[in-house]
């Protein structure tokens, strides 16, 4: 096993009926004053902002709203975040909706003391501070509820790049699986294939490392079963519940600890397509890039492709369990070629130069470094 | 899934060549001068203190030395050690050592706020305020490096009893599972069958939930694997450091997560037991009392405890689960009936004369809520 540290103070409340509690949670670290930041009017319809809006009045907390937050977050409407905290003196920020509102959080919270946001992305200067942020989850996948990552488009440079600190884990978040149950079915789905993909990442480069590997298993099975199960029921709590913390575990710290720390190349590419084509969500570009690059490193660390074949898929080669990943996303609606994400091959060069910026300040992968003719390979693959 | 929170704030450091890092991580909290508490002079032999006081002085940390923790910590120790912090005006406690000696560290923390230590296990006053926890592991088992609960005896009156609070988590903890090589065979055993027994709390009482179930499926095969690879090479790292972060595993939060906050009976008579004979220890005692209680309670969850028998022995019905069961604790060594304790069956009303006492403060099981009669019976099939 690898050294590790595991650290994840963030406190999360889990379970039905549990915004209400969030208010009181914001007054108890002292905080009366917050941004309340929000993406599309859809916590309007499923009663999670009155919700929230009850417990902070309850609790006495004075809030500015900010909303139109993108599935892809983008630096703008982050900046103008920024100004909102310093025109009304607000003292943290509450998240309320998906993994993109809370990243943009993060990406405000750091905002507000550095003198230029973008630079902490190029790793020209560092983080040293941070507002407070809470969350109430609306759509689990990202594990942004309960993680130190926060992923940021750059609109004008079309750059799609991602920071992390220990002072971006959320304070206190909540999770009520319930209110996910009216969410369109393939923001469910790409929730998932994000999870899957988190887990994903870690468990390749593994070399069988347990308990992390075997806890990694029950992760993708748990959440590839959950998935099945609200295709046929999405009202069903057990598997909203079941999916919502696996997605949670998928990048808190549990499902890499001892391991290696990632590959990391899958969300570099997707990264890249979804800066391009900001309408593509985040999970479908990574059910896409994701069953190519299998292809394209397995032999790397074979017997790991092959554990893995074999406990998710009951298959006996990496080939066949790439063909049951491609099908199972496909039963659940997900796109599994570039094609059908309607992106044309002549598009590969540039989407294979936009990852290559990356390069800048991070190589691509880690159980194979990647090359620019790696990358457009693997973009051929997913065509 | 029961509804729950999921919060552990502690900073673990886990992996070889840790432990020098702890001096620094007490001076970064503003910590200078400190409790070094321990048990018996182990920690000379296999290079631990050494290492710990260079860390120490190398961060220029002032210490006050405390030895002569007990395996069943006692509150007369205890109370002296909550002298020496206020003798020297101490600012935190780094406990370097095994669960036993974390356990005192915790109570010397709360200790020195509190009127009456003893009251707080009475739940007659409440946790206020506590010191700084800081521990370095050298025997992994009861999870005390990083969970908030401790448990003390109070040898004038035989009991041994538990408490919990937030407050109780270490700020940091080191684990190095590679000085745990050296460690007496059946210390390995004991701290793996007091881990086994944590998941086992919980687990049994599962209906099923995901991802927790199978996360404690996982785990409980990685402990039970590690304890047999470690039984042919003691030096296996990679077998005691699965089974270290296992055993942290078992009582983090991970292993109970939308469960139903365990049962804990086993662990009530099993405190009885060595509350009147210390020289047991407290996982000798579970490997004991809890085949019995399996025996005893299965038929209330019949289809988990199936489950459990199939998943982890491979076994079609309980009872050859549970015979599986004393037979895996019988290859490592570990006694599994009172008689092999030295325990006399004349003494079976006392002892559970003893685990009535606790119901001063708390009922005793929760999957089945123990009669004083059910108890003794336990200990009768456990005789």
């Amino acid at each position: 096993m690898q050294n590790f540290v595991f650290y994840n103070p963030t406190k999360l409340i889990f379970g039905k009926g549990t915004i209400l509690r969030i208010g009181n949670e914001i007054k108890s670290l002292g905080i009366s004053r917050i941004l309340l930041l929000a993406g599309r009017k859809s916590i309007k319809q499923n009663d999670v902002y009155n919700q929230v809006v009850q417990s902070l009045e309850e609790n006495k907390i004075f809030w500015v709203e900010h909303w139109g937050v993108r599935p892809n977050p983008v630096l703008s409407h982050t900046t103008k975040g920024v100004e909102l905290i310093r025109e009304n003196n607000l003292e943290g920020i509450l998240a309320v909706g998906g993994g993109s509102v809370i990243d943009e959080a993060k990406c405000i919270a750091i905002g507000t003391f550095a003198p230029n946001l973008w630079d902490v992305f190029e790793k020209k200067t560092k983080i040293t501070s941070a507002l407070p942020i809470f969350s109430v989850l609306t759509l689990s996948g990202t594990c942004s509820e309960m993680d130190p990552y926060a992923v940021l488009t750059n609109e004008e440079e079309n750059k799609k790049w991602s920071i992390g600190s220990p002072l971006l884990y959320p304070k206190v978040s909540i999770v009520d699986p319930s209110v996910q149950i009216s969410l369109p079915w393939e923001q469910t789905v790409f929730g998932a294939i994000d999870a899957l993909s988190h887990i994903m990442e870690f468990y390749f480069q593994s070399k069988g490392e347990e308990p992390t590997t075997s806890i990694d298993e029950a992760l993708i099975h748990s959440i590839m079963n959950s998935v099945d199960r609200l295709l046929v029921a999405p009202e069903d709590y057990s598997a909203r519940s079941t999916l919502a913390w696996s997605a949670t575990l998928a990048l808190n710290g549990i499902s890499g600890a001892g391991l290696y720390g990632g590959d990391w190349a899958c969300h570099s590419i997707e990264h890249s397509i979804s800066a391009i084509h900001p309408e593509i969500a985040h999970g479908a570009g990574l059910a896409v890039v994701f069953p190519a690059w299998i292809k394209y490193v397995h032999s790397i660390n074979e017997s790991q492709f092959l554990r893995w074949a074999k406990k998710i898929f009951n298959a006996n080669n990496v080939q066949d369990g790439i063909d049951a990943l491609k099908r199972k996303y496909k039963s659940w609606g997900a796109p599994i070629s570039l094609r059908e994400l309607n992106i044309a091959r002549e598009e590969i060069p540039i989407i294979a130069e936009n990852v290559w910026k990356f390069t800048q300040i991070s190589s691509i992968g880690s159980l194979k470094e990647l090359s620019f003719d790696d990358v457009k390979r693997i973009l051929e693959l997913a065509f």
